[in-house]
C-alpha cells in the first residue's frame, strides 16, 4: 500500500464564460481561465486540484507534470524539490504565474498548489478519510460564505445582457445583494470596489447598510486610493464594516492607513507570501489576512498562515478569485479545519453558470457549503462538462487574464485606478 | 475504513535508571520518570506516545484517556479542545506538567502532545506509510544528533560509581566526549552547563575544541549567567561555539546579550510556546529556537514552529530531555520531515540504560539515526520491558522530578545558579 507512486498526470486548461465584473484594474473578460490537474496513481487512485489557467502557468505546471510520474504522493517535500528544480531550470522567468493585481517573488508557491492539493486528496482516498481529516478535523460542519457584490455592466460589449444586468449605482447594488441573499442565503456581503470615487463606493455601502441591517459588510477597493482617502474612508464607514480590505496599496502604506483607521484593515494584496509577514506584522500593517491556498502554496502553507495569524493574534479570512467546484471543495475543506478562520470566505462560485464537478456536494444552502464527509475533497470530475470546458478554451482564444488589456479595448483611455482616489 | 474510533487508551508511567547529572537547578535523581501512552482503536491498530512522568502530569494525562474512547484519531482538532476542557474542569491548575526548569501558561500542548503523536502513529499505520510521510515526506534519510555531554558525579551519593564515571574537569569532560564520541560517532558536541564558575565551563569547551578541532560544539548554561557575563563568554568563545545556548533568562535579558553578542543564541528557555515567539522575535532575542514535540503540542504544532522559524529566518534546532524509544522514533520523523532543521538535535538517549521498545530501529550510526520506513512511528512495545520499567516506577518512590530538592538532600545549602555569576 505505502509503495503506490504517481503513474499520469494530467493538466487541462478550462474557460468559463464570466460576466463583464469592475475593478480597479479593468472588467473582466468574457472567459475566465482555469486549469484541473488530475495526478493518477499506480494503483488506481485519482487526485484533483485546480488553479489559475494563464498560458504562463500552464506551461509551468506541464513542465511540472512530466515529471511527476514515480514519485510519491506522500512526498510533499519532494514535490516541493521538483517545482523548484523546474523554476529554476524552465524558461517562465521569475514573477506570478497568473495574471490580475498580485505579484510574488516566486511562482513557487502558485506552481506547487494544485499538486499538493490533488496529493492530499490521494491521501484521502487511500485513508479512507476526506481532506479535512488530513487537516486535522473539520471544527465545523459547513463553512459559511459571504456574497460577493461587482459593479458591473449589463453585459459585455456586443454581446446580449447577462442575466445578473447593470450595476453602477447604490441602489443597482442593493438589488444585486437582494438576488445574492435570496438565491444563496448569504449572511454577509463584499463589495468590490476600486471602480468609482469613494464617495459613491460609501454610498453604496450605506445603501446596503439600509437595506440589510444586521449584515456584516465588507468593501475591497484593491488598493484605489491614497493613505488620506483610505484614513477618511475608515472612519466615515466605522461600525458599518466589519474591516476594510487593501484600501492602499503596500505594506507602508496599509501601516500608515492601521495607524489612524478605526477599522480593522484586511488584505489579499500585500500580504500573500510568507515573505510579507515579518515585515507587515512589524509595522503593523494589517489586521486581518486574507488565506487563499492557490497563491500561498497549498492547504498544509495555508494551515501554516492560519497558525501564524493565531500566534501574532491576526484576523483570519479567505479570498477567492474566479473558481469551479475542485478548487471550492479544497476551500471549505481548509476552512472547515482551521479553528481561527473566524470571517465567512469570499467565493466567486455564484458568478460562473458551468461547473467540471458532479453537482449535489456543494450546494450553497444559507450562505454556506456542507463540508464533504466523503474521502478525499469529495468531489468527482463530470468528464463531459470537463471536455465541454476545455472546447471552450481551444475556442475561445483568451490566454491569460488580461483585465486592463480587455477594458482598454472598450475604453482606450482607461488606466488602473491604483491609489489614484 | 473511516469510521475507526478510539477504543482504549492506556498511560502507563515509567522510571528508569538515571545518572546523576548535574545542572543549573540540581542534579538528575537517580530514576528518571516517563509515561507511556497507547491509543487503542476499534479495528485493532495501536497508535504510541511518550512523554513527561511527573505525578501532575499523569492525573491530566488519566483525565483525557479517560475521555477519549469513541472519538477519531483524526480528530486532532476535537482533540485539543477535549485537553482543554480537562484542563478548565480539573483541579490540577495552571502551570506546567513536569518539573524543571520551564513555565508555561497552559499545560495544554504538553497534555496534548503524546495523544496527537499517538493518533499520528494510528494514522500511518492505516495508510500503510510512515509518520514523516504524513508530516510531508523525509528530506534525510538519517537525522544527525549531537553528543550531550553533562557534569556529573562518580555515582548517586551512597550508591556504586555509574558506568560513567565522574566527569567534574575539563579532561573529565573531554574523555566524556571521547567515549561518546567513539561509541556513538557523534559529529557535534553538546556541554550542559551553568554548574561551575563560566571561566572553568569556558576551559572546558577550549579544552574540547583541543581535542575535536572540526567538531561542532554548543554550551547550555540554562541560564546562570548575568547579561554582561553572558556577552562576555560570548565574545571569548566566538569562532568556537556554533550557538551559545540560553547564557541568561528571559527574552529581555537574551535580547540585551543578543545585542552584543558575535554569537547567535540559542533557547528551549524563553521561547517554548507559541506565545513566546512575538515578542522574541520583535526583540531579536534569539537566533536559533530548540524545538520539542513534547513541549510545543506535538508533531503539527512543531511542523507550525518550523514554518515560522522559516519565514522570520531563525534557525531551528530540537531540544531534549531524559527520554525512551517512543519519544526518539517520533523525534527522528519530526527532524526528518523539517526541511529547515538543519542543525544536529539534542538526545539523552546515551545516558538511559533500558528502553521499552524493541531494540534494532533505533541504532546511532555516525551519531546519526536512521528514519524508519515502516508504519507510523516504525516502534513497538517491548511488553516485558515496558512491565518491567512500571514495576520500578511503582517501587522507586520518585514522583516528580525535582533536582533541585535532590541536590538539597545532598549539600543542604544548594540554590538553583539562576543568573547568578
Ligand atoms: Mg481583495
Ligand atoms: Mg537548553
Amino acid at each position: 500500500m505505502s509503495s503506490a507512486k504517481i503513474s499520469r498526470v494530467v493538466v487541462t486548461p478550462l474557460a468559463f464564460a464570466d460576466p463583464p465584473l469592475l475593478n480597479v484594474v479593468g472588467v473582466h473578460q468574457p472567459w475566465a481561465l482555469r486549469a484541473v490537474v488530475e495526478v493518477h496513481t499506480d494503483d488506481g487512485v485519482l487526485g484533483l486540484g485546480e488553479t489559475y489557467g494563464d498560458e504562463t502557468h500552464l506551461a509551468r505546471l506541464e513542465a511540472v507534470a512530466a515529471r511527476m510520474p514515480g514519485t510519491d504522493p506522500y512526498d510533499l517535500n519532494g514535490l516541493r524539490r521538483l517545482v523548484a528544480e523546474v523554476l529554476a531550470t524552465g524558461d517562465g522567468g521569475a514573477g506570478a504565474s497568473f495574471g490580475g493585481m498580485l505579484d510574488v517573488d516566486s511562482a513557487s508557491d502558485t506552481v506547487f498548489s494544485p499538486f499538493e492539493v490533488a496529493c492530499l486528496d490521494i491521501q484521502g482516498h487511500r485513508a479512507g478519510v476526506p481532506v479535512s481529516d488530513l487537516l486535522g478535523g473539520a471544527v465545523r460542519d459547513e463553512v459559511p460564505f459571504s456574497g460577493y457584490l461587482f459593479y458591473k455592466w449589463a453585459g459585455h460589449p456586443g454581446a446580449p445582457d447577462d442575466e445578473w444586468g447593470e450595476a453602477l449605482t447604490p441602489d443597482q447594488v442593493v438589488a444585486q445583494a437582494r438576488r445574492l441573499v435570496d438565491g444563496w442565503g448569504f449572511g454577509s456581503l463584499k463589495l468590490k470596489g476600486g471602480v468609482f470615487p469613494p464617495d459613491e463606493e460609501c454610498a453604496a455601502i450605506e445603501a446596503l447598510r439600509e437595506a440589510f441591517p444586521d449584515m456584516p459588510l465588507r468593501l475591497d477597493p484593491n488598493g484605489a486610493w491614497t493613505v488620506p482617502t483610505s484614513i477618511e474612508v475608515a472612519r466615515r464607514l466605522d461600525g458599518v464594516l466589519e474591516y476594510l480590505e487593501d484600501p492602499t496599496p503596500g505594506i507602508e502604506g496599509m501601516a500608515a492607513v492601521a495607524a489612524q483607521s478605526p477599522l480593522p484593515l484586511a488584505t489579499n494584496m500585500c500580504v500573500i507570501a510568507m515573505e510579507h509577514l515579518p515585515p507587515a506584522i512589524a509595522q503593523d500593517a494589517v489586521q486581518v489576512v486574507l488565506s487563499d491556498h492557490h497563491l500561498w502554496g497549498g492547504l498544509r502553507r495555508s494551515a501554516l498562515l492560519g497558525g501564524i495569524a493565531d500566534t501574532w493574534g491576526l484576523g483570519l479570512s479567505m479570498h477567492s478569485n474566479s473558481h469551479l467546484g475542485v478548487s471550492l471543495a479544497a476551500m471549505v475543506h481548509l476552512a472547515a479545519a482551521t479553528p481561527n478562520l473566524t470571517y465567512a470566505c469570499d467565493t466567486h462560485y455564484p458568478w460562473k453558470t458551468q461547473d467540471v464537478v458532479e453537482p449535489g456536494v456543494l450546494d450553497f444552502v444559507d450562505g454556506s457549503v456542507k463540508v464533504p464527509t466523503t474521502p478525499g475533497l469529495g468531489v468527482t470530475l463530470d468528464r463531459d462538462a470537463l471536455g465541454l470546458l476545455h472546447e471552450q478554451y481551444l475556442e475561445c482564444g483568451v490566454r491569460r487574464r488580461e483585465d486592463t488589456v480587455y477594458m482598454r479595448s472598450i475604453e482606450p483611455g482607461f488606466s488602473p485606478r491604483t491609489a489614484s482616489w
